[in-house]
C-alpha cells in the first residue's frame, strides 16, 4: 500500500538524449517505489535542442504526461508526447512561467540532461525564481564565473553528482566532509572513463591511433575524439594529448582520424615503455590541491589505487584531516546512460525535503 | 559575512564518550562555516550514563550552552556544563518535554553517541513526537525488530551513517542507489577495523594471542575483545573467532586474555598458512545477498579489493544493475572518534531542510 504523499516534485527536463531518455524510464519504473516513500515525481515538460532526437520514446513521454496530468496544478508544457525546443522563445517563456508559479508554491526542479551551454540562461532564471536545479550537463558549471556563482548561490537547491564520475557518490561525499569541518587538502582522480580505457589498452601494448579509433567505434568518445583527448572534459588547466598543429582549428575530425592520430603513436609508445621499465603505468590524472589544479599524464606505480585501474572505471582519492594517511577512495563505473540517469534521479529525490504536497 | 539564518537545528546529545566529545568540539569549531551557509546548530542538552566521563570537557559544554542560550526558545537541559543521566527519570522527562515542544515547532535532533541499549525508549518517544534521530550508536538498530521499524518509520528523519565504517559514505551511497530504482544485489565488506588490523598482523606472521593483546593495548578493541572477536559488532549471523568454551559465560575477560587466547594460536596459524600457500589472505568478511547475510573468515586473493586491505581501513563493495561487473567500491578509515564524530555532524546537517528558523 502506498504511503500518504508527503512530497510532490514537479520536474522540467532539459535535453532528451541518452541520459534524459533513461531518466524518464527510471521515473516511470520507480513510481511504486517512490509512492511507498510518500514521494511523487511529476514531469511537467521536456525541452530539447532537437525535436527528433534518436530513439526518444514519444509513447513513454505521452504516458508520463497522462499519468501526471491528473494531479498537476498547471497545464503541462507537454501535450501528448510533444517536446519544446530550447531556441523557441515560446518554450522558454513557458518554462519561466512555470518556474515563477511553482517556485513560489510547490517548488520546481529543472533537470538538465543536455550537453549544451544554451540552458544556462534558463537555469539562472529558474534559480532567481526559487527553483531547484539538477545537472548531468557539466557545461553550466564551466561557464562564466558569475553564472556559476548564481547557480550555486543556494547550495541546498542544486545537485550535480552526475557531472563527475556518472553516478559515483563523489560530490555528495566531498560535501559531507566539508560540512563536517574536515578540511579537504587534496583530491586525486582518474575521472575520464574514455582516457582510462585508452591508457589500459596502451598498457597492453596496443597502438595509440588504433585504440582511439576503437574507442570511438565503441561510442566511448565524443563525435570528435579530440574533445576527450584535449582533457577539456575534465578541467581547464590541462595537458592535451595532441599538439595544436593537430587541433580543431588546424584540421577536421576526419583528417585527424585518418592522418593526424598516427603521428602521435611513436611518442606515446615511448612514454608507455619508459613508465613500464620503472614498474609504472601511465595514467591520465586530475589533481586538486591548495596550489591549484592539474590534469595530465602521470607515471604511477602499477600497484597504486589509480595505477590498478582497468577499463573505463573511475576512481577518486580524497585526502582530509580524517582521511590523511589513507585517503577515502571511491571507485566504480564512471560512464553510461543508465548509471548517469540513476545518479540524476537520486539527486532529484535528495531535494524532496524542500518540497511539499500540493493542495 | 554570515548569511541570513535559514535553519536552526536544536540538538540533544546522548552519551559523552570519545565521539560525543569530538562532536561538541566540531560543532563549536564549525560555527563560522555553518553560519556562512545559514545554518545554526544549538545544543539543548547532554544526557549520559556517567556524570564523570573521562576527559569530557565541561568548559566546552558551558561555552556551547552560553553561546546557544541567546537564541534558544526553551530553557536548556544543560546549565553551565552540567549533564543529566539516562537513568534519571527527571532527565528523561525533560528530553521528552523538549521533544514534544520542538518536534511540533522547529524540530529537534536526538543525537545518540552512546554505546548502550538504554537510549531506545527515549529515541522512540522522540520519533513519536516528530523529532529527528542521528545515530553513531549501533545498538538501537539491532534491538527488537518492532523498535527498529519504529525508528526508521520516517526514513527522512533518521540518519545513521556513522554506524557503518565510521564516517565512510556507505549508507548514503546505498540509499541513493536504492532510491534511483537500481536494485542492490550484493554487498561485500570488511567492516571491522579491529579485525582488519588483526588479520593484517597475522599475515605478517605474528601470533594471534599477541596481536589481540596489542590491539587491546592500542585501544582498537572493546574492553572485552571478545565483543570484536565474536563478530557480533558486525552482524548477527556470524562465525565467531573463539569457541563457546572460551566465551563470556565460561570465563572472565582476564582469564580469556591470560590463558584462553593462546589456545587459539595454533589453529589460526594453520588457517593463515593454508591460505598463504594458495596466494590468498584471510579476511573477516561480511556478505549480504538475497540468500541472506554471512559474516566470517574467508580466503580471498591477495590482489582483490578486500585482500589488499591493510591496517584498520574498511572497504565495501556494492553490486547492483549499474554496478554489476565492476562494483562501486568505498574505502577508507573505518574507525576513530574524530572521523565518527565528523560523520555524525554531516548527518545532522543533512537534516537541515526539515528545519526552519525559529521566530
Amino acid at each position: 500500500m502506498a504511503a500518504p504523499v508527503r512530497s510532490v516534485l514537479p520536474v522540467v527536463l532539459l535535453g532528451r538524449g541518452g541520459v534524459g531518455r533513461h531518466l524518464l524510464r527510471h521515473i516511470l519504473s520507480c513510481r511504486p517505489l517512490h509512492a511507498n516513500q510518500g514521494v511523487a515525481i511529476r514531469v511537467q515538460g521536456v525541452v530539447a535542442d532537437d525535436l527528433h532526437s534518436n530513439g526518444f520514446d514519444d509513447a513513454l513521454l505521452a504516458d508520463l504526461c497522462a499519468a501526471k496530468s491528473a494531479g498537476s496544478p498547471l497545464s503541462s508544457l507537454l501535450s501528448r508526447g510533444q517536446c519544446q525546443l530550447f531556441n523557441n522563445p515560446e518554450a522558454r517563456r513557458k518554462v519561466i512561467d512555470t518556474a515563477s508559479v511553482l517556485g513560489k508554491t510547490t517548488g520546481l526542479v529543472l533537470v538538465d540532461c543536455s550537453a549544451t551551454y544554451d540552458t544556462v540562461g534558463m537555469l539562472k532564471d529558474a534559480v532567481d525564481r526559487g527553483c531547484c536545479v539538477v545537472l548531468a550537463n557539466k557545461k553550466p558549471l564551466t561557464c562564466a564565473y558569475e553564472d556559476f556563482e548564481k547557480l550555486v548561490s543556494n547550495f541546498r537547491r542544486i545537485r550535480f553528482e552526475s557531472t563527475v564520475g556518472a553516478g559515483l557518490p563523489v560530490i555528495a561525499s566531498v560535501t559531507r566532509i566539508i560540512a563536517s569541518g574536515d578540511p579537504v587538502s587534496r583530491i586525486v582522480g582518474s575521472l575520464s572513463g574514455t582516457l582510462g580505457y585508452v591508457m589500459s589498452e596502451l598498457e597492453d601494448g596496443k597502438r595509440f591511433s588504433e585504440v582511439v579509433k576503437t574507442a570511438k567505434s565503441l561510442g566511448y568518445t565524443e563525435p570528435d575524439p579530440r574533445d576527450d583527448l584535449s582533457g577539456m572534459d575534465v578541467a581547464r588547466k590541462v595537458e592535451s594529448l595532441y599538439p595544436s598543429e593537430l587541433g580543431p582549428d588546424a584540421m577536421s575530425t576526419k583528417d585527424f582520424l585518418e592522418s593526424g592520430l598516427v603521428q602521435l603513436d611513436k611518442s606515446i609508445e615511448e612514454r608507455v615503455k619508459a613508465a613500464s621499465l620503472k614498474g609504472n603505468v601511465l595514467c591520465y590524472v586530475c589533481k586538486i590541491e591548495s596550489t591549484g589544479c592539474q590534469v595530465g599524464l602521470e607515471e604511477l606505480p602499477k600497484n597504486s589505487a589509480l595505477g590498478r585501474l582497468r577499463g573505463s572505471d573511475n576512481v577518486v582519492e580524497i585526502y582530509s584531516r580524517c582521511y590523511e594517511s589513507a585517503p577515502l577512495v571511491i571507485q566504480g563505473a564512471g560512464a553510461g546512460n543508465d548509471t548517469t540517469a540513476a545518479g540524476v534521479l537520486a539527486d532529484i529525490l535528495d531535494l524532496q525535503d524542500l518540497f511539499h504536497k500540493t493542495a
